[in-house]
């Protein structure tokens, strides 16, 4: 359940713009506030099971777009990559710290594969 | 002109999955086939204006898409800094390319950023 809610809050943080304003207040609140869909309801005027509806239909809908654009995943992929490079630089520079200059120039190229992130 | 054909290719190539299948058609012919409105028209027995509505309507769609999610930017930001850390290494491979375990682990560096690209 937890890794469920790990996974759409990842889900929403790149396609949450796709979705209708509603449905994107009403996943905000529910899984970034951690806002009980009562809570939701009466805030809106609305009876839980119409919240309820609206955010299963959202999140639905961002299993979708990542079924048709594979963002995460390959923000993931990405990820691997990346702290594979920053492993690398580290043995470098734990092989050849002495050199100040390499050292230097090896710290460069990481603090940029970090900004791939 | 030729700017805008390769900026929608490339909008196309992030969000194309995100359109409804038959304005999908019409952009890859149009776009990456190069078939004209007319042609298109013809191949769908549609009017010339109704293929060029569906195209424009399309193209529109896909910049809204980036204007939500900055994919496209993303990207062209990313590709910078790949080309950046490339740099970084091949004037670490020319400076310390004698020693050959440094240089090929570098190398190696290099083969992981580019899979980021």
């Amino acid at each position: 359940m937890l890794e469920e809610i790990g996974e759409i809050s990842l889900l929403y943080d790149f396609y949450g713009a796709l979705l209708p304003e509603k449905q994107r207040e009403f996943l905000h609140l529910y899984h970034e506030e951690n806002y009980s869909l009562a809570e939701i309801a009466e805030l809106y005027g609305l009876s839980r099971q119409a919240v309820y509806d609206a955010v299963r239909k959202a999140q639905s809908k961002l299993g979708v777009y990542e079924d048709k654009l594979g963002l995460v995943a390959r923000l993931m992929q990405n990820e691997a990559l990346i702290g594979e490079i920053d492993e690398a630089i580290d043995r470098l520079v734990k092989e050849y710290g002495d050199n100040a200059e390499l050292a230097e120039s090896l710290a460069l190229i990481s603090a940029k594969a970090e900004c791939l992130r």
